[in-house]
């Protein structure tokens, strides 16, 4: 007889991540912290009532795929070429400084009189990759909170907007980079030729593909079940060429895979169906996932301090680093500031590229419950800083262009998602 | 270094079950039918490209929870009630023919000399469960074509879909009695026992969740995505909960559950979801996990006969027996005919509880390829035997009661479900 358990075990993740969740939300903050919480206080960290179970796992895999597919799904590549030189510099000053940053903590912590790690690439590496993760901002907590206080359609909160797209895709060029380097045998001019070869093929393959599926979309009758197939078939296929033929992470495959269905102009319709898929499944999974590698016990002294100073660089790279980027795009002192502060929160990308480091040995398991209070307590604290920084800004103004237009649509699409 | 290999079936999995379901979908064939092909070509009795992995195995597992628990928020029990006396006795008699009838083929095939299988129960057990799995009439294929020919709301169609119904529930019953057996070392009053203890226990859940949810439900706002998480919840508990503690098939507890969400009335938002969740990931993975099973090199003679024998009683006894019934039921001799052919196709329940069968070892795995053949024949020659015995009836003309009613809303969400 085989065991049932995995039912049972379903059932609890998604019931718990859902009940913490919208316990968090009524604090005004993102499920995706109760969701956390929820793994953590399930796992061996507090009640230890379940393991990663290979299900688990596996599901969580696909759903880390799909979330990511998501994500290049939603990046709006008109809008980004509207967004403006400001935004881009300001997302490269917001992605090379906590980069800096995470090196520079990972360079003292991880060595073997600090912190025993189970990671196995090289030490530069491995502490690069700390860096890696710093970089990803997840902006819906800041879109939430300036809309709240009717700040959002300011010059200020339309730059986080737009940096915020770039710092995605910065984020993932970093990612693919540095993880293209785990394994130590190979040479680095064969994977920077890879890399430029996995992206040489993505243009080619987004092109054949974005051609038959607008001729295909066209031809056939509007909103069929085929066009989320046909779709979600390209992200597999990108995710496994990516990893299988070019040594790039799955994760980047499924980013750009969504990036090429984004360019179709017809992605709601599609875009609603991974939506169910993944918080009817896969993201509660994946988050259960992460929050059930972290062991409280094991964090002995040097990895709570490594925590803390890990948290307190993740918020002060943020604010410098976009801040600085603000003032170079002639941003006024003040509204620097507060671009720095929108860019603040990190979220489930930061999960997600955690856990890869994790399994391509680029970062110790042990190092996985630092990274989930970075989450936690930049997604805490972002809302509460930016109310105290805008306070006395001037109320929000129609801004032509950058996310100005289609704000509303966003704001639709996001408020569907956090029921 | 993991593998990426699952990313791959995966993908081939969706692209494959879609095109060739697409396919016999252009010949006026339910999709199942090719989605079971594209199955059986990957695996191994064709090209092999694929086995059935643990990856597959499990997300294959969830699919036939969540499409029993689909089949249960189908079923109408308002309407169910009105479809009447000779509803029942058509779908008593075409249950209890067909499990005499499979039990008769099996029972003469079933032995070390004809066909040798890997199933560990009692004998008995194996042939009675054989029958069984005759009983599921699978109806979307016939209303797809009476619909078609214009001969769907005649008393015979509407005494068909009435009948199907009940045929569902009567086929779980028996599903659920013979699974309960399969542990040789239990004994048959505990076992009934623990069914009837399970049935109260449903009953209790069931309201207490009913009262929960409606009030719940009056509260909240409509259609947010916790509605469809609480009840994807309460399903896989009523799963776990049959098997682990009542030793009853966790897809009677999927099942019942549904049931219980289809009585609020407020199913159709939580069914389009899992519908989502269903066509998207879950069933293309079940019906290739069942075609990978199948084993054609070792289709020898007798298990082609038993193939051969098992799809004639199988049509057979459905026409019979659903004949008898309507006879009984006081239908004319034509209309009996036309009733009998009606039930004859057998879909996806028959192939969850054959794959239920082969887990719990009261079915060998050599006999699903029989299953595969006799669910692939019965979905083909149904719709031309229809259309066969219907060619000299008359017109439809608006039946009051039945499924007259709300027939139009039933088949906008079929249809929904063929894109």
């Amino acid at each position: 007889m085989e065991s049932y358990k995995y039912l049972f075990d379903l059932a609890l993740i998604l019931l718990s991540t859902k009940l913490l969740g919208l316990v968090t939300k009524k604090f005004n903050m993102p499920q995706v912290v109760g969701a956390l919480l929820a793994g953590v206080i399930l796992g061996p960290a507090v009640l230890g009532v379940m393991g990663e179970s290979s299900f688990i796992k596996e599901v969580a895999e696909i759903g880390v795929i799909v979330l990511m597919f998501c994500a290049g799904m939603e990046t709006d590549i008109q809008e980004l070429k509207n967004s403006g030189k400001a935004s881009f510099i300001i997302a490269v000053a917001g992605v090379l400084i906590p980069i800096a940053g995470g090196y520079a903590v990972a360079y003292f912590f991880n060595r073997p009189d600090m912190i025993v790690s189970d990671a196995s690439g090289s030490t530069f590496l491995q502490n690069m990759f700390i860096g890696v993760i710093l970089t990803a901002t997840s902006v819906s907590i800041t879109v939430e909170t300036l809309k709240e206080i009717g700040k959002l359609k300011t010059s200020s909160g339309n730059a986080i907007l737009g940096a915020a797209i770039i710092d995605d895709i910065l984020g993932i060029i970093a990612l693919t980079v540095i993880t293209s380097m785990a394994d130590p045998t190979v040479n680095i001019v064969v994977v920077l030729l890879k890399i430029l070869g996995f992206f040489a093929f993505a243009v080619v393959a987004g092109l054949l593909f974005y051609k038959f599926y607008v001729m295909w979309y066209e031809k056939s009758g509007k909103g069929m079940h085929r066009h989320s197939i046909v779709v979600f078939v390209f992200c597999l296929f990108m995710s496994y060429i990516a990893e299988e033929y070019f040594g790039v992470a799955d994760i980047t495959g499924a980013f750009i895979a969504g990036l090429i269905i984004s360019c179709t102009q017809k992605t709601q319709y599609v875009a609603a169906k991974f939506d169910t898929l993944s918080y009817l499944l896969l993201s509660p999974v994946f988050f259960a996932s992460i929050g059930l590698k972290v062991v409280l016990p094991k964090m002995d002294l040097s990895l709570i301090l490594f925590a803390v100073i890990l948290t307190v660089v993740a918020v002060l790279t943020k604010i410098c680093g976009c801040g600085l980027g603000a003032k170079f795009g002639k941003y006024k002192g003040k509204d620097c500031l507060r671009i720095g502060v929108g860019m603040i929160s990190r979220g489930e990308v930061a999960l997600i590229v955690a856990s890869k480091g994790q399994v391509v040995g680029l970062m110790g398991t042990n190092f996985l419950g630092p990274i989930v209070i970075v989450v936690l307590i930049t997604t805490i604290i972002t809302p509460i800083l930016l109310k105290l920084v805008y306070r006395d800004a001037p109320g929000e103004s129609e801004v032509s262009g950058g996310f100005g237009g289609n704000y509303e649509e966003l704001e639709v699409y996001r408020r569907g998602k956090e029921g």
